[in-house]
């Protein structure tokens, strides 16, 4: 049985999820694909640390040149995360003609057309299924089931630690820094949270997907980016009682001329079933015009759910390396999917749309002093810059001090909500400023 | 570039709908493949009807062998349905070395064992992705974005027709008769709705499945089957009340020494995803060891969604065939995916469990006479028959005739549930047989 050598630099929690699974699972493997998948190498610093797992003499290693640069060596697993020698191993190893899984995604979301130029001139295959949504086969489902699909939109829960952090807040009407507190407790939330609550991480998937959806470059500095850490138990009782659920989502549209791509707070339907996407599950809706919406629901983290995804990728190559070992001796091997999904010369510069140029509709919550004309003031402000009100609501009025007002528009342009709410915020009345959260009222399905 | 001829047999509604997105995605499909995709042929006995789609001249005939005996054709896309002309123009296809698509679940679940043996033989890929859950990726995620799991079990409504009913029922309080005619009229059920609301589509393309999940024979003949068309408004109420929704699931569970296979309307908490797909939509969930519970959700029907399917098998065949041209001369071309999932040597003969011998709680109506000590005869069956109950409820109870009584019990074997209703059936205070609902728990995530 032909044998595909694998090394596995970086054996932190992913690292040893995908060591077990190679080892435990050799034999299922092997029924599979029809090959034998050797863990010839796990490079870390730290061999010291004992993973749970017994190495063969020699595999455990801590010089990650030594696995890379090995010419017996067919795939090279990049499980240290990061910007720094993440990239250079990655990159290195595409020389060698070595094929890479990795399931970075910040690194993917940022110098990833660079890795894809190099992979492709090295006829290298480059897997990243782990890199958006854990064990939902979200990049699978892009590049191949919707193959014959013009991709309208993507729309997904795709950190679990936030959708952990407002499913909390909903339930238990808990504040955020609270939720936050015990999604750290269990081991959800990192202990710099930064990344992933104020919307980056989802923001680094978001533009990996975009690009696959629609054959496109993306600037991730491009991706507008608002996080949950505003979030009170208040919106979200309102969002409750008039049938909506707030959840962190990553949005992109495919408009015929520019891409929408953001990644914000979203009331949506409650009968939408992204709405029930509860804890710290992911979920990724997808609609194209073929197949109308799908859905995909898993762990969209964790060591084993990850390391599942990072296995699909490792089979996938294995089949392609038994394919192309039949090859003529004057034949290149072939890549059998381009990396983007889309041939090199397709694959488009596009350029996302500015938050301030959508057009949804909005939640707006202020509190006003409680006098005469106050609420007149504001709607008036509103109609100057032509938005439509759909529905205003008073709640929880005090003895004293400001009222809290509710406000759902119709669609509107999101430059003429920002100029109302600016004009707002100056007046005398309003003592804090407007908290604003968009709506997504057409992913209805 | 290179020319991949297909041809299409049967140009019915899927068929169409693939015809369609061939000739209209063609750009695309060249952006993605890198191969023209050419359909060369499309063959109906009716070349009369307009389809709505201007064909080129000696395209649209109405010979199959012509097609199928083509030596410049690659791609054969069976979409006539049934076990007749079907099977014959499959295997006739395979045999001339011709890669095969088709959504044929009947003939698959019937026949898959023969034609994966003669696809093997020929080296010939055989693509059915469209065979279960229309547009929902439910074959490439088993076969290959779930590699390196164990599944555990799947669990799935997998018929929109059926589903549709059920939502209507739950919905607005309708008899069967009634929604099932609505369901007539709108286009979701057919003329003879048997097949669907029977079960039998279900039980179809949960053979399909499981032999994929666990690389398994089977016999459609050993899935139990039960449909909807006794389910009452006053069952789905009830449900409603204790927590549950009532849904047609299609269930599988890998079981250490036996398979698990059944279809029948089902109670699950109303918190688990399945209890939210409404309507026509399809949904699967897949209980994996390494990536817990996954959940696939999409249209499981219709023009569009199905031939989206198709033709993500058509692409995956045409990529094979891409890579496959630089081969060896000496070199067998290469079939990238046992159709199974597994290699031919490591697919097993499992016997699925009867069901008498499962194990789940139950849901038990019966009308009982409205006097002293009946109920006391019942729970005194149940108990010598070693079935604990959960709760006993007695709803609407009028001046005069039965009453009606619901119960829930604790986990028991099927074959004493069986027992003790048939005692109970015989009792003169029961005039009419008990209505029984299983209940699955353990499917909560």
């Amino acid at each position: 049985m032909k044998q595909i050598n694998i090394a596995i630099l970086g054996c932190g929690v992913v690292g040893t999820g995908v060591a077990k699974l190679l080892m435990e699972k050799q034999p299922l493997l092997e029924s599979k694909i029809g090959a034998s998948l050797n863990l010839k190498y796990v490079v870390d610093l730290d061999t010291k640390t004992d993973r749970g797992i017994r190495f063969k003499d020699g595999v455990f290693i801590s010089d990650a040149t030594k696995a890379i640069d090995d010419p017996t060596v067919d795939i090279i697993v990049e499980l240290i995360g990061g910007k720094g020698v993440a990239k250079d191993f990655i990159l290195r190893a595409l020389k060698n003609k070595k094929h890479v899984v990795t399931a970075n995604k910040a690194l993917i979301a940022e110098f990833g057309n660079d890795i894809v130029k190099i992979a492709a001139e090295h006829n290298s295959d480059f897997g990243f299924e782990a890199s958006v949504g854990g064990c939902m086969p979200v990049i699978k489902t892009i590049r191949e089931s919707l193959v014959a699909n013009r991709i309208n939109s993507i729309t997904g829960i795709l950190n679990g630690t936030c959708n952990y952090i407002l499913t909390k807040i909903s339930n238990e009407g808990c504040l955020f820094d609270v939720a936050l507190k015990e999604a750290q407790a269990k081991g959800y939330a990192e202990a710099d949270p930064f990344l992933d609550v104020e919307g980056h991480d989802s923001a680094h998937k978001l533009a990996i997907l975009a690009s696959l959806a629609y054959g496109m470059r993306i600037n991730i500095k491009d991706i507008h980016v608002e996080g949950i850490s505003k979030i009170t138990p208040v919106d979200i009782e309102f969002a409750k009682d008039f049938g909506y659920t707030i959840k962190l989502l990553a949005i992109s549209k495919n408009n015929t001329d520019k891409v929408e791509a953001r990644v914000h707070p979203t009331m949506i339907p409650t009968v939408h079933p992204l709405a029930h996407v509860n804890g710290s599950m992911n979920a990724l809706t997808i609609n194209a015009d073929a197949t109308g919406e799908t859905m995909l629901y898993g762990a969209g983290a964790g060591m084993m759910p990850t390391a599942s995804a990072v296995l699909s990728d490792i089979a996938d190559i294995a089949r392609n390396i038994m394919v192309n070992q039949n090859l003529n001796s004057d034949s290149k091997p072939v890549t059998r999917i381009p990396i983007l999904g889309f041939q090199d010369s397709n694959v488009r510069q596009i350029s996302i749309m500015p938050i301030t140029e959508i057009n949804t509709c909005y939640y707006i919550r202020l509190a006003a002093a409680d006098r005469p004309g106050v609420l007149s003031k504001i709607t008036g402000i509103l109609g100057n810059c032509g938005i439509s009100i759909q529905s205003v609501h008073q709640k929880g009025r005090q003895a004293n001090g400001p009222v809290p007002v509710f406000m759902i528009t119709h669609r509107a342009v999101e430059r003429d909500v920002q100029q109302a709410l600016k004009e707002i915020s100056e007046l005398d009345a309003i003592p804090e400023n407007p908290v604003v959260i968009r709506i997504e009222e057409d992913i209805t399905t």
